[in-house]
């Protein structure tokens, strides 16, 4: 474990730049060897890009799945395999040799572009998962803490705020990027505890592993657009590495003994949040913090138009923050109210 | 830890039937209360979806998000919160009282349909998460083990099969059931490990991320149709809970220390899966499996018609397998070639 603690700091402080490279302008150069494929426009009906999805595949698997129409099927596996890996390699070849990884399995990204035809540069989320947040949610809206276990959750985290203060007093934008690295692992621990349990009872979910991962999902994103804003320095990519080991632990073993308890914290912690996002705001309206223009990825993501500002990405990001709140309070009372998070539909595209 | 799994075990033995009750016409009557909420024609539009969502939640918030729009925005928060727990408390007697869990975040699940009009009676799965699967693809194609880690996977998922074919020998709509309860954890487990690795390194995911998680929600959706054809035993579900343990966490070291290997382990274990569900549809055809009615949700999930039966489930079972197969295979050679996942573009909606 030690070894791998290791490598990760040392990868991690080597790929220093590497978040950004991912996402330059290189990255449509990974996409040219899929020109001559069919497009995919953005937003697309999830339904129909499944069909698609599954027509495309299949395009690019005919060379792969051909032998089993064709007196090859009777050759043994090797024979395929050999088979299908030179046919892909001169296919390859055809295409410039531009591949990243050459593969025998025909699996290869479908191109897609945006609604105005350009391409789309994004792998980690895809046009039909992008969306529009309801910015006019309430923020106010406040769980107050009457039973012993919301107090407890609700101390907790005024507690852990001080360290944060102190440390970042009024560095919103480090402060952001550095709470996102943790914010998107409760939904992700719930979300497999949840899936786990859905095994072993044979059991459905209600929806809510679905749910939680897209919260998980969803700041994971926030991260991604304020990393394009702040690079991090080494000692906070040190720091992460620590708080996420201790965070991670801590937080599954809390979802174990009490889910109830798990998702009130962070019910709490997305009330913190959007305090936090608030006072940005304030700064970036004070003129402490420079309104710079909102990075590409924040733009496609949440469908902002193209002369966003840092303004409204915080804005929109204060708002899933405010919708996390909510899916995450309502589950805890699920809880209180002595059922189960499956016996109570999940708030699926809650945005 | 051992109180959690003891009082798991328990709760597994009583909760024996709940699952069947889940998915029983119950669920419609948990839908009656939100009759009067707009609709969602299935399958629908995933991006048209998440602004409808929007505009679906917005119109539920109306009573809990007017407080920002009006002076009662100035009351304290506790005023507020009364305040809508008040509301939803009586709009929920209005519609009928039948909800299982009142919330005053105006949390509620908006009204699903097919497209024939009818109910969506599942929370598991949305309409637009329902695909078709190519069931054209080459069931016979083998990754040759050539480097010692191949060797190695390959070997350990021959010697797993063994007391697995002791165990269950010619059962195979119980040791479909067993086995999808461990085939549905590699994804998850995957998935959360790029997904934790993403946050510390603010590296964007190449889509991995989504696409192990996908692969884990499918393969749970296989073992939500299994146990609609097969009730699990309270023996089975002790051993679920066993294995469980046992392989969640050895796969998790696992893919900490060498993903291209558990990668390769998955994709020889789905080349299994292949061949089991081969050997199922042979006791179909030979009349030692009844070929019963498919489950209603399978007809939904795999989109089949109205008169499909046990083999067309298998059949298109099958064919997710061998789509994961060709996924973690492909997974492990891009390591195998010293790449990282993310530098080559997940196959999302690789069906």
């Amino acid at each position: 474990m030690n070894q791998i603690v290791a490598r990760s700091v040392i990868r991690g402080l080597i790929n220093g730049r590497n978040c950004s490279r991912y996402i330059s302008p290189s990255t449509v150069a990974i996409l040219r060897p899929f020109d001559e494929t069919a497009e995919v426009r953005g937003p697309v009906p999830s339904g129909a890009l499944v069909l698609f999805g599954g027509a495309q595949w299949r395009r690019m698997m005919s060379t792969a799945s051909s032998p089993a129409d064709t007196p090859a099927a009777a050759a043994p596996p090797t024979a395929v395999a050999e088979k299908d890996r030179n046919e892909s390699a001169v296919a390859e070849e055809k295409k410039g040799g531009d591949v990243m990884v050459s593969s025998y399995w025909g699996i290869s990204r479908q191109k897609i572009t945006r609604e105005d035809g350009t391409v789309w540069p994004w792998n980690c989320f895809m046009p039909w998962e992008t969306y529009q947040t309801d910015v006019s949610i309430d923020l106010s809206k406040h769980h107050v803490p009457k039973t012993f276990l919301d107090k407890i959750a609700f101390r907790t985290v005024k507690i852990l705020r001080i360290p944060t203060d102190i440390f970042f007093q009024r560095r919103y934008g480090c402060r952001a990027m550095m709470l996102e690295t943790v914010a998107a692992v409760p939904g992700m621990v719930g979300g497999m505890l949840l899936h786990l349990r859905s095994l072993r009872k044979f059991e459905h979910s209600g929806g809510w592993i679905k749910a939680l991962l897209e919260e998980a999902e969803n700041e994971r994103m926030h991260l991604m657009t304020m990393v394009e804003l702040v690079k991090p320095k080494w000692y906070e990519r040190l720091l992460v590495l620590t708080v996420q080991g201790v965070f991670f632990n801590a937080f599954f073993v809390l979802y174990l003994l009490s889910p109830k308890l798990a998702h009130r914290v962070v019910g709490y912690l997305e009330e913190e949040a959007i305090h936090s996002y608030t006072e940005f705001l304030k700064d970036i309206d004070s003129g402490a913090i420079e309104n710079v223009p909102a990075p590409a990825i924040a733009i496609d993501y949440w469908r902002l138009p193209k002369d966003a500002t840092l303004k409204d990405v915080i804005t929109v990001i204060r708002a899933d923050e405010a919708h996390h709140r909510d899916v995450n309070h309502f589950a805890s009372d699920i809880h209180f109210q002595g059922k189960e998070l499956r016996e109570a539909p999940a708030p699926l595209g809650y945005h």
